[in-house]
């Protein structure tokens, strides 16, 4: 079993209800520094607030074209360069699924491109939304997201039909190339869950059970 | 019973799904042509390719900010302006909700004004999510979104936990102030609920079913 702190320093420690008040993200703020996660991801609209409240105590990530994706690359590019001005350490980007579906892999690149751009510096990770792919689109996306120059792929936004899956992972981690490393996200609600995640590959979780399992069995 | 040419050109012909295709979306577009639709309603990403396919055959309408609304304000008021400039006639942005739950009205406002200025000449909706309020905040926002300088309030994204309500339309056409129209979005399924919504004080019908049902009645 794996060590808990190191556990924690993968989680990316996440609120994005759509109702979500300060109030909601000051706690999620505040636990993200206390167990020492990788991150907190939350919306757009806090990221100034929380930059300025976490004062550094912990890396502020945050949702570009979130969580349908087909902004255009021109928005996307200004979200997440609007998200760095205000204090994002992160960028969790949705691609245009629809180009997907159209095979256009060269859009696609330039829209990843465009928004790698936008944030020169931070992390930069991209959603493809497993649950809505072909196992044929999961391959083809792990090296298109790896020539784009983000730093992770990223199974899902938690908003659609489906989360991470155990099986998606391991795909990945057979075909991520260049250092290209593995977000999952959707659906993690237990420390099996999480070290089962970890295990098969990927590097970061997002999830705000983990955290809130931890903090009810220390009372907190 | 109302006209259905009357009936359709209340219609905004609606796709908006993550994963549609120039190929559905020009599909929604001969469609929104052929039956006289108010507008059709599509992602931003395929604005800019919808006006010229329609080059003036029907208004395009596009989405800001959604559907979960979260996006800053600087975000969503850039988002807009790079509609009108890729050809949309129309924007329906999504509201931060979590500043109705902090009852943050004067950022509420300020948010809209944002997207309102970057539009000028456009007809501008704002989407309040109603499954989300209270009906405190539902009445609130009728006349926030009219001192916006808005056109509309609209009821729903159509992602979230639920659409239109008669009782929210109702509700909505006794709050409104100063001209302000009322779209009805979300789960409108059939022509006596398109008729349900406008003898109720709705103005426009965001949906793909109306247009879809009389088509395939004309065996087309």
């Amino acid at each position: 079993m794996m060590d808990e702190r190191t556990l924690l320093s993968h989680v990316d420690h996440t609120l994005l209800a759509p109702t979500a008040t300060w109030e909601e993200i000051r706690t999620i703020c505040d636990e993200g520094a206390r167990y020492g996660c990788a991150s907190v991801c939350i919306p757009p609209a806090f990221v100034r607030r929380a930059a300025e409240y976490l004062a550094g105590r912990c890396p502020v990530c945050t949702v570009i074209g979130f969580p349908n994706g087909y902004a255009t690359a021109a928005a996307k590019a200004f979200e997440a360069a609007d998200a760095v001005q205000n204090g994002a350490d992160e960028i969790d980007m949705v691609i245009h699924l629809g180009l997907v579906k159209e095979g256009r892999w060269d859009a696609l690149l330039a829209e990843m491109a465009a928004v790698r751009a936008a944030c020169p510096g931070k992390v930069l990770k991209v959603i493809v939304e497993t649950c809505l792919l072909t196992e044929g689109e999961k391959v083809r996306l792990c090296a298109l997201v790896a020539a784009s120059g983000a730093d992770y792929i990223k199974t899902s936004t938690g908003f659609s039909t489906g989360g991470a899956t155990r099986a998606d992972v391991a795909l990945f981690a057979r075909h991520v190339t260049g250092g290209l490393k593995i977000k999952a996200a959707g659906g993690i609600a237990t420390l099996a869950d999480a070290e089962d995640f970890l295990a098969l590959g990927a590097d970061r979780l997002g999830t705000s059970r983990i955290v809130r399992l931890l903090r009810q069995r220390d009372g907190g």
